[in-house]
């Protein structure tokens, strides 16, 4: 059998064990994810090995550190991820809620129940976790998995599958639900991405390259997050301790998240005031400040602070780092039209007493998240309360911002009736 | 400027424009809703005429005489047209809903706003009413429309856009909103499919042909319906006379619909009551029956039906016309099956009177409607009360079964805070 006939067959069996994962009970799905959690610390020796001969390989190839790290397993990782696995358990199932019931005229009582979405892939790279967090969270809501993850882990994710088939299948659901694509080969990928008989969602999992790669080939639809590049606003009557505040979380409490801030935008009226004092605290942090004009001839008389001259490139750009971006703005509306350029669609916070600008603000600028008066870091599925974050979506469709349980799901129209037909 | 270029720049011109018709208000919306069907009647003798060089270069072409009505314009269809538009601006406008808002326990108040989905692309045939329909849907809930009719109504379209523009810019909205790709050459067609940066949604309206090419080329989110093979399963326990009307009606009040019925599924201990009577009422609408072993050896006592031995083909077939496949099942079991081997996930429907019958097949039928005692033919944005209907979806994400106009909006997460920052 070639690799591409491989690859559907692959797809066809997750499609034909979703129907009946569909409407598996809770309680099934739920000893499910518990016999994952429990075989992973019991089959750690074997999931251990397996993850030192990608270690050794990567070693081999030359992997930088940070690279090593990121496809490391080690025990107390392990027991994070079993952890996270019954926390997986322990939220409430969204399956089977049934909503919009009414009584039409007609006698036709019809409204909508919650169902999962079907076949999920999800195309990740190195991180091993993902395999065991991205099934958790897809079997809770009833979907099927298919797994690409990279090749620099296919020994650790083959013992983690291993585990995972064995612990799903003493649930008594069939272990096709969770399909694992050995064949790391990339040429495949656009394959997989075209498999829409089979396959209802793309998820994938990694950096801006995977994410741009997967929307340009799919042509089934991809939930995914693009670059966020995050902006605040201070506008001319912010409270001077609060937007010190929240800038410096913003940008400092973890700058390689997508929610941390790239660029700040100062009313001119408040710049003079307010950025040396941003500045100072910025730098205690040793945060890079790319400066326009305005800003830098404000900022340049400290002559301790990390400045640079802002180019065009820094607009919209996402740094991931202890950088910055400042720019003095006229108005709200320039703030506002600045964003919309250079903007992805993330989170835009404002920071003001003005009721009408910030009214403006909520209304004008699109993206997933639009902030009053604190820090963008706060868009996240745990802090929005979702439970679980499957990812951060900002497209439109959907679903936007901060993905749980529910959002990874559909529904279907019941119609009860009692004999009705169409006049 | 090339074609591709001009192409972008009408995509991009539409995303300008929706920014600010996002937060258009419902009476300005509203009010260029009535001026378009005021103009619509106002320049009835342009559009007419432009109608008429479409139908004179379609003649001359030897186009058939069901395609020339699809593309006929007159006084009567025009009315209809400017009547539907006061429809849609009668229509209580989803946007700016705020639902799901809560007070975390850190005091920042979270919630979600409805807004539009930005801008949306309708790729369709021959009819030009859906230049003036998907607009007037599009600019209810604001999005910006870029439409691309087929080439056989480009006079006709191009008379309908102008008017559409004048009526839109009277009302105080940018005219950008409304795009026409005057330029029908087919190869354009990949490019507008692929402009994810500018476009939020495709929406294909046409033939089988039609959609399944914009689903393959389009990385560009697609809500589409797909073929509707429906299934209506007569079980043993069966009130007989519902059994009979629901599939008479569903079959034959309006074949060339979606949601007609295509199979009808009989559980053996009830066909050889059943089939006969059924048949005949079918007969009387001369609908011809593509029988399978058990069902022809019940139906062919009868010489007067017209009866043709089912092939594998005709399961899973959309007939769009007085033709229907017919097959004995042993069990509920069998019928599901058949249903998830040959169904599209449209409307299916279980006609019984046992209650666990009923909930299996509600639970275990993977359609966008399912139904019980009841005509499939009702899975219709009016029919479930939705007010207008853009489409109906057999697809999972985003929206199921028939799309209102809320099935066109997103929505964006607020953020009140007062100083917050993550810990």
């Amino acid at each position: 059998m070639d690799a591409e006939r491989a690859l559907e067959l692959k797809c066809r069996l997750a499609k034909e064990g979703c129907r009946k994962l569909s409407y598996t009970t809770t309680t099934i799905k739920n000893a499910a994810l518990k016999n994952i959690a429990d075989d992973l610390l019991l089959h750690m020796p074997g999931i251990l090995e397996a993850n030192a001969a990608d270690q050794m390989a990567a070693r081999t190839a030359g992997m930088n550190a940070a690279m090593l790290d990121r496809l490391l397993l080690t025990k107390p990782r392990l027991e994070a991820i079993a952890a996270d696995v019954h926390n997986v358990a322990a939220l409430p199932d969204p399956i089977g809620e049934i909503f919009d019931m009414r009584t039409l005229p007609n006698g036709l009582t019809i409204g909508k129940k919650r169902v999962p979405l079907g076949v999920i892939a999800a195309i990740y790279e190195s991180r091993p976790n993902v395999t065991v967090d991205i099934t958790a969270l897809c079997l809770k809501v009833g979907n099927a998995v298919i797994l690409r993850g990279g090749k620099e882990t296919i020994h650790s994710n083959k013992a983690l599958v291993e585990v995972i088939h064995g612990a799903v299948k003493r649930a008594g659901i069939d272990p096709d639900v969770v399909q694992f694509i050995d064949n790391t080969d990339r040429a495949l990928v656009p394959h997989l991405l075209r498999m829409n008989d089979y396959i209802d969602l793309v998820i994938p999992r990694g950096g801006v390259g995977l994410i741009k790669s997967v929307k340009d080939n799919s042509t089934i639809p991809v939930v995914a997050g693009g670059a966020g590049v995050c902006h605040t606003f201070i506008d001319s009557c912010a409270k001077m301790a609060d937007a010190i505040a929240i800038v410096y979380n913003a940008k400092v409490q973890k700058p390689s998240a997508c929610n941390a801030l790239d660029t700040v935008l100062v009313h001119k009226d408040i710049a003079a005031a307010y950025l040396p004092l941003m500045a100072a605290e910025l730098d205690k942090a040793g945060v890079e400040m790319r400066c326009d004009t305005i800003s830098m001839a404000i900022l340049s008389k400290n002559p301790d602070l990390k400045l640079v001259e802002a180019k065009e490139e820094d607009w919209g750009q996402e740094y991931l780092a202890l950088t910055a971006a400042v720019k003095v703005v006229d108005s709200v509306d320039e703030a506002i039209e600045h964003i919309a350029t250079y903007g992805d669609g993330h989170s835009e916070a404002i920071i003001t007493e003005d009721y009408t600008n910030a009214q403006r603000f909520l209304n004008e600028v699109d993206a997933a998240a639009v902030y009053v008066n604190a820090s963008t870091r706060f868009t996240d599925g745990a802090q929005f309360g979702l439970g679980a974050e499957v990812g951060i979506s900002t497209q439109k469709m959907h679903a936007r911002g901060p993905l749980g349980l529910k959002e990874i799901t559909s529904y279907k129209w019941l119609v009860y009736g009692s004999g009705q037909v169409r006049p």
